[in-house]
């Protein structure tokens, strides 16, 4: 659904934009919470008050945080709403713990069109019920026209970590293979095409997802899996180069091997930008033992998520901690850690 | 300590303020968070991960999240670093927890300088410090400049509940005492005199400060404390009317009574301003059976946080849930809940 199509069914005191005092704790800002965030939320037991309790059934937890700051809010795909919540679900899920309530903080703009915040706090709920997580608590603030940019979203996540879960950055050892769940650079050029008003001959979609479900049959799968990573921010490149180094081994991968969709290299190569260095926001990175590895692939294949998974390359033996590849005509070159993000504001 | 007398320890690859770069995931994400975060906040044991994991000795958890905009960053008595860290650790002291653990999100502004940033994080690390918490997990998005204000600061905390915690902002009952800890209005004039340049024979000061043992300590003397509530973002007037309406009672409070420094009233007076709707970050409204107001005073007032805290009102049978207010002329007045806050950017 498009912001175009979407009817606000909320025409709360006729502001059809946000005002300053829907962030100031009196009585636009209970109505901002009562008539869109507690309808798409859903109501916490007893009073609303400034903390949740929560009761829960283990005691090895994992917690994350990430702030979003994508700009389109809405794209091909998904939007910022999915974005917040998939995001932080993911992070939790790459460490081996399942995401089990979020907290949702918005800083707005002034000026925001209330139904475009609708819409947002909508695409949050479906992801989360998608998910299968509770957001259970939230925050408004509004800051002035020019101090913001639409909306920005914080979402904490908490998650109960399996008690035999070993997953670590620093887990890769030479000879373990190295995977990926499907294509790169969707997100990044969904973004991409948008902001340039760029159009192809399929429209590019951003791949935002929850991995909570692939990760559970993987971690079944192959209990030996070592290392877990979403290759969002700063795209393969950066996570292949964060594992090499904390796990102090080389990483070689075949570029060949690693599943591009077509319009999405095309998009890449009109905008000179390198799929290695695109953002993901619903694929993962695995690292297992080579004796796992088919089973892994195949894991991977059978969720939807994940059928175009491929096994990329593998840890080796170097001193260096470098990433190299081997390019289609056998020349090997190495995969550097980008200075930063080579498209600013993509998540 | 100010911007000004501040030396920043990290000239990072020369860049003296934040870049875009800065919030890309690649090495100069890498570097703030080297140079700037773990210094301050300290290193996590084991790898850095996008997720923390957690062994908590109890099950019973309250979950807190709040974003801070305030506008200046800095100002007599704090910084949106101590903002940051003390609303959310009171936010769950207000529930009965102990806090225990904080998530930080930054969104910067391209150009914030880098030092400002350095004693942002300075200011969180102590305010951590003195308020026996520990900051686990974090995330640095940058936005261009003009989309942001300098520093935005979303924190989640995480505390553990006594078992036999009850307090509600539900559970006041006719009869029942009202109390304040201390002067109001002192945060909101704090950062007004910043703001419109004003000076008086004496700074204001902001009372940003950690409730939590002030909060331990009157829990231990008056178990059946009904509700807390810190009055922040529209100030004792909203915290009175949330009380009221959740509580279906009716509060009132003697004017006389609320105890307001001589400077902040002046300063409202010479602004327009009304010191009920000022924000409060280091004042809590407690409600308590009448036979342990005495007590309540008591102990409120042995704490340096305390000292000027006072017995303001009663809670009174009242089907419309209105708060009023006995004046010094002996008229009453209904206190209403605000429409929004009557200064924006507050906390």
């Amino acid at each position: 659904m498009t912001a175009k199509q979407f009817s606000c069914p909320v025409p709360m005191r006729d502001y059809p934009n946000i005002v300053l005092s829907h962030g100031g704790g009196g009585r636009l800002s209970a109505e901002l919470i009562e008539h869109v965030f507690l309808p798409a939320f859903g109501k916490a037991d007893g009073p609303l008050a400034d903390s949740t309790a929560l009761t829960l059934p283990a005691q090895r937890l994992a917690v994350s945080t990430d702030s979003f700051v994508v700009q389109p809010l809405f794209f091909p795909g998904g939007s910022i709403g999915d974005l917040a919540v998939n995001g932080t679900v993911n992070d939790l899920a790459m460490s081996g713990a399942r995401a089990m309530y979020l907290t949702a903080g918005f800083i707005l703009e002034e000026g925001l069109p209330l139904e475009q915040l609708v819409e947002i706090v909508a695409d949050m709920a479906r992801a989360a019920r998608q998910a299968s997580v509770s957001i259970i608590a939230g925050d408004t603030k509004v800051v002035e026209r020019g101090h913001g940019d639409g909306c920005y979203i914080n979402t904490t996540g908490i998650g109960i970590l399996a008690p035999t879960c070993s997953i670590g950055i620093d887990r890769a050892a030479p000879g373990d293979v190295v995977l990926i769940s499907g294509t790169i650079g969707d997100h990044a050029m969904a973004i991409m095409s948008v902001r340039e008003g760029l159009e192809f001959e399929a429209t590019i979609r951003s791949d935002t997802a929850s991995l909570a479900t692939m990760v559970h049959e993987l971690l079944q799968a192959c209990p030996d899996v070592r290392v877990l990573r979403d290759p969002t921010r700063g795209g393969l490149a950066t996570t292949l180069n964060e594992i090499a180094m904390a796990s102090k081994c080389g990483i070689e991968i075949v570029e060949s091997d690693i599943p591009v969709d077509n319009v999405v290299r095309s998009a890449c190569e009109i905008l000179g930008l390198d799929p290695l260095l695109a953002a993901n926001e619903g694929k993962l990175v695995a690292v297992v033992p080579a004796a796992q590895a088919q089973r892994a692939l195949e894991t991977l294949q059978q969720n939807d998520l994940g059928r175009s998974a491929a096994i990329i390359g593998r840890a080796i033996d170097d001193q260096h901690s470098l990433v190299v590849s081997r390019t289609m005509f056998g020349s090997r070159r190495i995969v550097p850690m980008p200075i930063g993000e080579q498209l600013p504001r993509i998540c």
